[in-house]
Order: structure tokens, then sequence, then C-alpha cells
């Protein structure tokens, strides 16, 4: 299973190098520049935009659409609404990060509109988040979540038969993808990742890379996941702290090489 | 004098990881990110957030609020107003960052209805910063002081006296913390420290962890002005300049130890 | 040539670090911290600030007015116009940078109304952004350029013969600096550069520096693009990837020597 899994993350990961997918983002504040210079680092071609004047156009000529609430606000959701249209429109990949859904009304009412409107999407979150989506009562910290991503499985499963959304991958100590017929856990990463802000949206915009290139939603959750992960335990292993992590990551993304994931990835079917 | 403040300090900081204390920001668009990860390097749990609609959820859960006006605009400083008002009734510390008071009408009068409308608050700026919201002439250049903190300590202390500010701190060459009865000098820091955007701005959100933990608003002031310029001594002594300061400025907020302190805090009573 | 340029660099270099230019920045959302913190290493004063209540009295205590739409929305539209009306009564140097002009109508109609109400400026952009100003029809992928910058100097001409813009620099794998009169190619930089999200955003910027004390705008662009590509290029000899790139990048900038361009500088005139 590691074996194919691999190779699938390559051919990916080539495909990107090679084509260079334009992915657009309406992102949050925090992550803006952290975001565009990880697309850049693995071989993609960010574009960052808001206006909307112009979302039809740019969207014109984007491979995905990456959208994250982190600091939302009522002209932002305008924008973020209007950027899925075009995206159906275009039959484009679009990517959802719901951070911060169940901390307030205002990002879980968001994160299930955009979703509810795009025509097909990946959402990545945490498990706070995922349960906060599926409705359910869940005790929130900002951003962060007191839930395991095991936790928010049937929760997953119950937002991708609801909607249009097609894979999940949820976040955390180990993360787990999921789409209508398969889910497994991926054990790679770091202790060190929830010490760095936006970890979490970086995932979500590579998500975004792989999605305009890879076979199914899922495996492109999947590969970006296991990708940063690994890029990420291989960043932390050379790091002497958060600090140090933020520039090893970024050249782990440019640098790394498939004998790197061998004997490194970790993934397992959900029993 | 040294020693009891140290172990301040470090009690603060044992705290500050153990409650991972949520420090609600609205701040600049230079310093977001690094913000956040300054805050995450220290162990506390930053949150970004300016929609009003979300602002009394938000700060429903939080335990401290920074507010910094370095890149405000109308809108914003709506937020700003309701976020301060939340802050109140939940009565949760509140750390104002006037920057650039002195240079725009704007700022000045910002950061003075920002201070009136808080119940209780600490203040973060620099000699020009304090010495406007005095309602002293001064030149101006820009979001930087021409003036050395101890000239503002007078202002410092009518601030206190005629608003609800329970501690200043004003960042120079030398800081300065400043309450009703005391008033500290502190030598420690680096030179290079002024060559890197945000570091004022990063000790007024470090403040914020600090006030969510601390005895006192001025132990706040004063633990947190220690621990950033020691972290950001040792830093510079690693670096080869602003560049590599950085990574290694978060490395050592996260990886700081007791002992780092002992020898090399440097604080005096003001004479 | 090369040496009658590098003591022009080196000149402007040291002006630079003596009168610490205040420089106003309204930029995009992934480059506001960069910017910044380039602006300090080189030894120059950034100040970011896009309200239109404060613009009049920010401008006035500046020395430089740099305009970059790379995230344009029409609330800053409004306030780059505002900024470029009070530097035009100020006779500050003023820069624009038209990120993807080419790639939306708001991106080519806001840069080129920019630049008409300009009393004097800068240009600095790709291929494609200088031949989609020129009213060239051109393919564009987002914020990326798929010209050479050689190309785009007829129409980076007839800009210049058009509009009030004392001069033009086409950023690429060759930089073009071009002026009424002048024309050169500059050979230096590193691959690596273009993997690092807003290089080109932070070649506006320093050239915003330049400009305040440099003889002419041509050579205030010559003088930028040497520096920053130089730099860049011992930068990126030293790193790993892109990661690592950005910590050397701004170190280079606050350590460079004179000595640094003798041998590396690479001009030559346009045959």
């Amino acid at each position: 299973m590691q074996q194919s899994i691999i190779e699938s993350i390559w051919s990916d990961y080539e495909m990107i190098c090679e084509s260079r997918p334009l992915v657009h983002n309406i992102t949050n504040l925090v992550v803006t520049n952290f975001s565009a210079n990880a697309l850049l680092a693995l071989g993609a071609s960010p574009l960052m935009s808001h206006a909307p004047e112009e979302l039809e156009e740019i969207i014109g000529i984007s491979n995905a659409l990456v959208i994250n609430i982190g600091t939302l606000d009522i002209q932002q959701i305008d924008s973020m609404k209007l950027a899925v249209g075009f995206a159906n429109e275009k039959k484009i990949p679009i990517v959802i990060d719901p951070v911060g859904a169940g901390a307030s009304a205002l990002r879980t009412e968001t994160a299930l509109a955009l979703i509810k409107n795009a025509h097909r999407s990946i959402v990545k979150g945490n498990g706070g988040e995922i349960l906060a989506l599926a409705n359910q009562q869940i005790q929130s910290k900002g951003v962060d979540s007191l839930y395991d991503p095991s936790d928010a499985i049937p929760a997953a499963q119950s937002l991708i038969s609801e909607f249009d959304v097609e894979a999940i991958a949820i976040s955390g100590p180990e993360d787990v993808v999921v789409d209508a017929t398969t889910c497994t856990i991926h054990a790679n990463g770091s202790c060190m990742m929830p010490a760095i802000t936006g970890m979490g949206c970086i995932l979500t915009a590579i998500t975004g890379a792989f999605s305009a290139v890879s076979e199914t939603p899922y495996t492109a959750a999947r590969n970006a996941v296991s990708l940063v992960s690994i890029a990420g335990e291989m960043a932390a292993r050379k790091s002497q702290g958060p600090g140090s992590f933020l520039p090893h990551f970024l050249d782990q993304l440019y640098t790394i090489k498939q004998a790197d994931l061998t004997g490194r990835l970790n993934v397992r079917e959900a029993s």
C-alpha cells in the first residue's frame, strides 16, 4: 500500500512542477505570504486576489480555487461566494478550509454556505471544525482543535453524503483522509508543526495544487497530507524550534525526492 | 531585585505554556503572521479576527485582547472599538499599541479613543507615541521614534493618572515600564532589533499573553519586556543580520530556559 | 562602465543608510511584511498605511511613495489614487508596480490610471505587465510573466514617451532598465528568485528607497535592480532552497559591501 501511494504522490508532484497549475487563493491575512511561498516551493503558481470585479477573469485562467475563512469579514465572504460560483462554471476543483468553524456562528454558517454552493469540493479542517460543520455541539478554543481527527470521521462521512463534498482531510496529531468509500489514517508529521501558525492552511493551499493534477479528490487530499507531513517531519528534525522550521520546511518542499518518502510514509486504512 | 523578577518571569512563562491563553488580536497587516508565530512559540494560542459579527463570541472565549493600530482604517477602527467594549464586559485584559500616534491625527485620536473606552489597559508605545498621546507636540518620522523612552516617563505617568491605563511599556534602546507607583528601566535587547519590522508589535502581542496570567498589569508588561529583549539579545548574537534574526528569535521564545535569564536580565529602578 | 555604476550604487546605498528615507507603501497583502523588512535591512524607513483620512499627513512626512496593485480592491484603489495626488503635490518620487496587469481589466486599467495621474513615476513590471500596459494583447498566467523582458523594451519606450513615466524596470531572467535615452540589460540574479513570492515587489519597494536619494529616476531603478539581484545571487549561493533564501537575502541587504559588487555586477547597454 505505501509503495503505490508513494508512486501516486510522486507522479502528482512531478506533474505540478511541469504544469505549474495556477492556484487562486482567497485566504486569511495570517498565511497569505506563507501560502504563496509554499505553493511556489512546491512548483505551483499562486495567485491571491479578492476583488469581485476581477474574480471571473482570474478564475478563468486558474486551475484550482482555495478558500480559507481564517480572517473572514462580510466583504471577503461575498468574494468567496462569487469565486465559488465562477469555479463551478469553470469546473475547476475547489478546496475549502473552514478555519474556526464552531468558534463563531459567522464561521460555521459561512463555511456551510460555501460548501453548499460548491458543485464539488475538498474540505480540510481540524477535528473540531469538521464536527461543527456536521452540526454537532462542540467546545471551541478559537482556531485550535480540542478533538482528535478520528472522532470526526463519522461527521466527515455525513458531510460527504449530505453535500457535494468529494473528500475531507482532517488534520491533527494523526491526519485522516476520507471520501465516500475510503478512510485512511496518516501518522507522519511532527509535534513541532502546531507551533507554527497556518500549517493547516498550508496543507489546504497545497491540496489545491494537488487537486489540479491528481486522479481523484481523495488522492489529491491524501497526497497533499502525505507530502506536507513528511516535509514537516524532515524539516523538524533539522530545526531548533518553530523559527528555523519555517525555512527548512519551504526548502524541503522545494528539494524533496521520491526516496525521502520511502521508509517514512506511514498510512493505514481506518479499522 | 533581578532574581525576584526572573522568578516572576519564569512563573508566568510556565503558566502561559500550561494554560495556553487565547490571545485575540486585531493587529496590523505587517505583523499578522509574525505575531501569531511569536505567540505560538511562547506557548500561547493566537487568534486573529476583525469581523464585527463574530467579535462578541470570539472575545467570549478569549483570555486577552491585543489592539494594534499600525495599518488602521475606518472599518478596522469600528471593530477595535467594538472589541474593547466586549473585552470590558468580559473583564479580560486589554493591551493597546498606538503605532504611529503623532504621525497622523487619525492615529492619535483613534489610540486615545480606545484608551478612553477601555476599562483597564496596558499601553505599549515608543517614546514619540507616548508623548503624542499625552498631547505633547512632537516631531514624527512615521512609525519610528525620535525620542528616548526616558523622556516620555512623565507623559506615561500622566496617561496613567488621567485614564484607566494600569501600566505602560515604552520601547526603545532602553525600555521603560511604568505604573502608578513603579518605574523600571530595562537595558536588555540588541541594536539589531529595530532593523526587523514589528519587534515592538511582537512585544505588544506577548504582553497580551502575559497579561492573561501575570499578577498585575505592571508585572505583565515588565515580564514581557524582559523576555522579549533577552530572547532578542540571544537571537542577535547568533545572527548575521535581520533575516537570520527572525528564525533565531522565534526559536529562542520556544526554547528559552530560566537559566538564560540569569546573568542577562538588566533592570533598574528609574532614579 | 561597471565601475562607475558600482560607485553610483554605493553612493546611493550609503545615502539611504545615512538619511533613512521614509518610504510610504500601499502594497499587496502577500508582501507587506517582507517589503518592510527589506526596506529596514537596506537602511530605509518603511511605512504602510492606506486610510484615506491620514494619507495627506503621512505623505507629508514621506520621501517616496510605492504603489503595488498585487491584491487590489476598490477601496484600496481609491487610496492609491489619493496617495498619488498627494505625492504629486509634495513632489516626491512615485514608484508603481502594476502586478498582474493583463490578467484582469481591473488591474490593467488601475495601473494605467495611476500612471496617468502621477506627475512623475518609475514603473517596475515584468515583461507581460509592461506589454499589457502598452495596450498589446498578451497571454496571461496570473502574476507570472510568459514574456522575456527584452521583448517589452519597445513597449516600455512607448509608455515613457506617452506618459509622465521617467524610467521603467522590467524584471525577468535578465532585467532591463529603460529611460528616454538609455537602455541597460542586467544579467545578475539567481534562478531561485522566482521561487520566492514577491521578489519583484521587493525590487519595487527598494526602488522606492533609491528614488529618494538617487541622481535620476533611471539611476534609482538601475541601482535598485543591481543591488537586489546581486544580493539575491549571493543569498542563493548560501541557500538550500527558497526557505533559507529569505533570511540570507535580508542579511545580504544588511551586510553587503561595495567589494561584493565588484566582479559580480554584469550590466550591458542594449544593442
